[in-house]
């Protein structure tokens, strides 16, 4: 039921907060009753950071992660290593792999998956640009690291296929058994997949 | 762990919007990841209308309801009960409310409930503006519509007392059973309440 607020300020913020995503219009009420409550600095706050970021945040131009410059922190860095590229799918998912530590070369946002379902076609992904980048950087080695789905392999093996005229050498994420999850509730892929892909119990004593 | 953003304008929108009840670092980073790919206009509208609205919204001088103007539009409309005025614990509690379109009459809003646990007095909460409009304004019912919990029905009480040396008739929302629930999931208290307060059934032939 549309809920009438008795002012058009607080059904104007309501109406813009219900458009993120995951929020209604009762949780978008709520947080915004939330802000009256509050000091104004923090209403300010928050809209100035959200205005402030929109404006003034872009993407790299060789990357196409956001970065507040034309080139970003991760590329300009000249101790990353810059030989090794990591193609992933969007800006969230370079927080996730920054945070583990274990990646130390460069990065390549796709902006999305290839799937014809919802109409996303190589030509909308920042594909050829990676090839680009291949040909023209010393670059020796690509690490897909897509999700495990249909979109993400089909993805993976458009990219594979795209750069196999090229010497880069093309690796994926590992596929096996989630660490502290019980081997009885891994699906039988995964499973069957962590059995064809084993490794040497020695090499393991080195990694970590 | 904390995720390094490589972006201080994206850390900062993060970090404000974590702050919002509810609202995570994960969830900030989703929202404000899917404001950076919508178009600019959004982020701008989203973030002057929360400014905007924390700027200019202030209180109703009588009923202490949100309002743009010192008197709020419900407290100046002329076709309202102004003998019948409906005290609740919130703001959020007023729209409710009206969404029943059960209430012709005017507001109170205490701003809270008496909760000696959480160190709410009488005296942090609109009380003695509430016993005031009684003795100055034409009010002939004064409904008490808070929650029906502890704090409610001490807050309840205590205004009754407040208001006994005056010859306003003071009522409380109807307590039972819940529309469209089953009797077995009714709890105990509320099914003995629905009891004692057993209407006439050719009562509800007029309402609805």
């Amino acid at each position: 039921m549309q809920q009438s607020f008795n002012s058009s300020l607080l059904e104007n913020a309501v109406t813009e907060l219900s458009k993120l995503p995951g929020i209604g219009r009762k949780t978008a009420l709520r947080l915004a009753l939330h802000l009256l409550r509050r000091e104004p600095e923090e209403a300010e706050a928050l809209g100035a950071s959200i205005i402030d970021m929109r404006r003034n945040i872009s993407y790299c131009t060789r990357c196409h992660n956001i970065s507040e410059q034309s080139v970003c922190p991760i590329c300009s860095d000249p101790r990353r290593d810059a030989h090794t590229v990591c193609v992933v799918e969007n800006v969230k998912d370079v927080i996730t792999i920054e945070s583990t530590h274990s990646h130390h070369g460069l990065y390549h946002v796709l902006g999305g998956l290839i799937s014809p379902i919802d109409g996303v076609s190589p030509s909308d992904l920042e594909i050829d640009s990676l090839v680009e980048r291949v040909e023209k950087e010393d670059i020796r080695e690509v690490i897909l690291a897509l999700s495990p789905t249909i979109e993400g392999d089909t993805t993976n093996y458009y990219i594979f296929r795209k750069l196999a005229s090229t010497p880069v050498k093309v690796t994926m994420l590992a596929r096996g058994l989630s660490i502290g999850n019980e081997l009885e509730y891994a699906d039988e892929l995964t499973l069957g997949r962590s059995i064809q892909n084993r490794v040497l119990f020695s090499d393991t004593f080195n990694s970590k």
